[in-house]
């Protein structure tokens, strides 16, 4: 990990972790708060980004990348594109807020609009990689990207190696199939649980049955937690996640509360996913060292849920 | 200034200081925040008030201290008692926010309530002088507190010997008293900017007229700075501070969010009233290398203005 690391250091932030006396009373337990909300672009995903273009042939690489997102992969992938200086193409839903469309746009990738289901936009996917030569990168589901996800576990494992429990937000498993890649790595004693809305519990109820589960519903404030697991981290995730925790919409908005008025940082709903779920389990890990990885702070200030 | 940082850095935070590519783009200079709103009880009051405390005698610590405050010095005092071993008598207007008196409260300290009249604030505090014995300390017009506040700008400036510009809002006068000795201590040329709200732009027109002047009106989101200058604090502003420049309600409003969706942190309204000043000057300062202190982070999100 520590070779990704150091790969691909120069296109991302190291980011800051936060602690708080007060948090750590409320817990009951060391709290380290790894701030992915700092990353560039406002999310760990640039991580998973810059890794999958830097592992691209230059042949690959000159011919540029495309993937759909209506979110904060779509910023990452641009961003990171722009950065090493190749094209990226976006394809965006025509109900993707207006504010991320101009940013991808501001990074200077070529966004397609398309209608707003998975096979519209997995279409316009295949037709721009069939035009451009462009590789399709995968927001979540793709070993380099899953790869590039852990270098924050194994950054907050680095400068803080007493560190034995982690906490991550599952959505479409990236984050956490790269974080129990990094912690394992680090030490098989680390324990990683996931924090999951009951709104969109594919991944927990993935785990019970062994096999990938799609989400019934995806009504949850977590915007980012509406996916499901790949084929590619759902093998991980079954077999080194510890345990997969939901909470309920109340419990996340909780948590976010809490977050912003105790550590005075801007974190998304899918991030306090995280922390309700320690918050919810806090008396099983009474007085340990636990990370936290608060995934991203892009959030709409004018639709806040308090 | 180098003493007094020493003698108080057992009881604050250091704290960190953030920058961000994309509001250098805006502001078209290098602005270096510094992170108040990561302080103890949530603004850099807390410095001012331990330095306070540890100038007193260990006859006078021995009785305590008493302050009237309906916001952050209250808490701060509170804190910086507790931690130095010492009573704090605090009074606070009924109308204080129950979340303040809560904390005060958590902090140990005694609390009086009184009508919110600064003569019912005032009388409540020499009646708990003469009971007590205790030492009245002022939020802002007092030696040993102006020199406390001026070590947040000390700590930017040692790690930043760069920045020849420093931004900070305007309430009562201790911060930005600070701030400048602090400034001209390190450097004569470095120069100190305030922003103060026009609805209560007190410190405004008593740099123009030479004297200390009232706010006619104090109708202004930055509930922090509604206090005016004092005797102590005036002639070191009036001799070394730069420029105070007035900000818009809308102006404030518009700043705060700024930080919030770029920095990702959570800061008040009255830290935004320094943001704005620089944003809406920005055109003197093209280029240069500019510190502004985000003087804390205690704001009601039940309540936000967006």
């Amino acid at each position: 990990m520590k070779e990704i690391a150091d790969k691909i250091a120069p296109y991302i932030h190291q980011t800051p972790v936060l602690t708080s006396d007060s948090l750590n009373g409320l817990f009951g337990c060391h709290v380290f708060f790894k701030c992915e909300n700092f990353q560039k672009t406002g999310s760990f995903k640039i991580r998973g980004a810059s890794h999958a273009i830097l592992s691209l042939s230059p042949e690959q690489r000159s011919k540029g990348v495309v993937t759909h997102s209506s979110g904060n992969f779509a910023q990452a992938l641009a961003k990171a594109a722009s950065l090493l200086g190749i094209e990226a193409y976006i394809v965006m839903p025509d109900n993707a807020p207006m504010v991320k469309v101009d940013a991808v746009h501001d990074f200077g990738a070529t966004i397609i609009r398309c209608k707003p289901t998975i096979k519209a936009r997995e279409e316009a996917a295949k037709k721009l990689e069939a035009e451009t030569g462009a590789t399709f990168v995968h927001p979540s589901n793709q070993l380099t990207v899953i790869q590039g996800q852990g270098t924050s576990a194994y950054e907050l494992l680095e400068e803080y190696p007493e560190i034995k429990v982690i906490f991550v937000p599952v959505g479409g498993g990236g984050l956490i199939g790269g974080t129990v890649l990094a912690a394992k790595r680090k030490n098989e004693q680390i324990l990683v649980f996931g924090g999951e809305p009951k709104a969109a519990d594919d991944a927990y109820r993935s785990l019970q049955s062994g096999k990938i589960e799609s989400n019934i519903t995806t009504d949850t404030i977590a915007d980012g937690l509406r996916t499901q697991l790949g084929e590619y981290n759902f093998p991980i995730i079954l077999n080194h996640v510890e345990e997969i925790y939901t909470v309920s919409e109340v419990e996340i908005v909780a948590a976010m509360k809490l977050i912003w008025e105790r550590l005075k940082i801007v974190i998304e709903p899918s991030s306090a996913a995280a922390v309700a779920a320690l918050w919810q389990q806090k008396s099983n890990f009474n007085g340990q060292n636990v990370g936290i990885i608060l995934s991203g702070g892009n959030v709409d200030l004018e639709k806040l849920p308090f």
